[in-house]
């Protein structure tokens, strides 16, 4: 039986297909082509509205549902309604979308949705905040490194606390996603804290805002005198291991090669 | 004054640069064109075989100079030399040069290469191995992990063994680089045995070969029966926190939304 399109380019009545599209940094320079085919291939877009701005020009003319940035499960629901339905949805997600990003509450959502069968999902990988972060300071994350959220809207603080702990004690580059907001200004110092138990005052910090997009901005300090910096929802931070070193403004961790 | 092409595309006199290209996972639809147009833009192209084989057509009449897999700090002071006598050289690294990759050591030697003075350099970052293993498994990276390289080529067991083990500690996902090679048949073993002092033997692992390019091959298993999968170099392995369960076939690690 031949697919008709129906009007609004909808399918029916078979099941239709989720992308879940990682974004990187928010350039479209920075967006690989497996990620741009699915935005335009997709009838329905589905976002968090900063993120969906950063492609308005790419989406034009296709049914948008935008929504805060607090509604990740709303988001996902829509998203697998509309597949259900029988559309081709983007659901977008800033740098990659498996990182922090949309792709596990997408993939446990459609599980126990009555709707879900059939649906076909597939997730595409973007760059994410730690290595367009590390680009724009340098090398930073050239060993081994550990990514930790200090959100602690969805994990206690004592479990972010104790992996900071092991992996400042285990000499870990550590990136610090979500560093600080209005909601937790005091995080990132208590974070800072429990590293310096472990790591000297001038091991090198790196902090970029806006990462590979437009407003980038970088700064390399140390662990005694970062947090004066302006660091934000938008910013990384990278916090050195303790071989880290700044060469010529940049910030490096060597892996070891006799030079 | 104006700069004058030389024949064969050298500028002369002035100092050249260095674009360090993150291909990503290998094939052409993951590569940003951010990367791709450094690879246009370059006359010289510095790499390891096997990542320069993956983009012959775009390079296509350019000088190349090809290395072997060890030959990493040769690659560096060849680009450093060509940049210095004017041209546009990039080097290519598989998925981010920043992971594991060639950016931190060119910026090493650069450092300390007396013709480096004036040398542009730019990173250009790329989607990571474990970003698109993880694409492929599903979402497994949803919330903190820790990145490991098994290679005691340059840094010793002892403190891979000490970060598997925090991390572990932790409740950290582990993302294994570099997981076995006919040198070191026995890190991986010993990498989960070190695991399973603090997981369930029925922790989710998973493993992806060739991520996100030709010949891609995925298995999801778990930590008491992973060790009988073909792993090898060109592997990434997975190892889920003590949340991450197996979704529809696919791997996911929840963020702790209540659904």
């Amino acid at each position: 039986m031949a697919e008709k399109e129906l009007p609004g380019g909808y399918r029916g009545p078979g099941p239709g297909e989720i992308a879940v599209v990682g974004l990187g940094p928010g350039g479209e320079e920075e967006m690989t082509p497996r990620a741009r085919r699915a935005l335009e291939r997709a009838q329905v877009v589905v976002g968090y509205r900063t993120y969906v701005d950063l492609i308005a020009p790419l989406v034009k003319g296709k049914e948008i549902l935008i929504s805060g940035m607090t509604a990740e499960v709303d988001r996902c629901r829509q998203a697998v309604e509309r597949a259900a339905g029988g559309a081709r949805v983007a659901l977008v997600s800033g740098g990659d979308p498996g990182v922090y990003g949309m792709a596990g509450l997408l993939l446990e959502i459609l599980a126990a949705h009555p709707r879900a069968k059939g649906i076909k999902v597939e997730v595409i990988p973007g760059v994410t905040a730690a290595t367009a972060a590390a680009a724009a300071l340098g090398a930073p994350l050239a060993h081994d490194f550990a990514a930790i959220s200090l959100s602690d809207r969805l994990t206690p603080w004592e479990v972010i606390a104790s992996r900071i702990e092991h992996a400042a004690a285990a000499d870990f580059i550590l990136v610090l996603y979500n560093p600080r907001s209005r909601g937790r200004p005091d995080h990132l110092r208590r974070a800072r804290d429990i590293i310096l138990r472990f790591r000297s005052p001038e091991t090198p910090v790196g902090v970029v805002r806006n990462a590979g997009r437009k407003g980038e901005e970088t700064w390399i300090r140390d662990l005694a005198t970062f947090l004066d910096l302006p660091v934000d929802m938008a910013s990384t931070v990278i916090v050195g291991n303790s071989r880290t070193k700044v060469v010529d403004g940049r910030m490096v961790t060597p892996r070891g090669y006799r030079l």
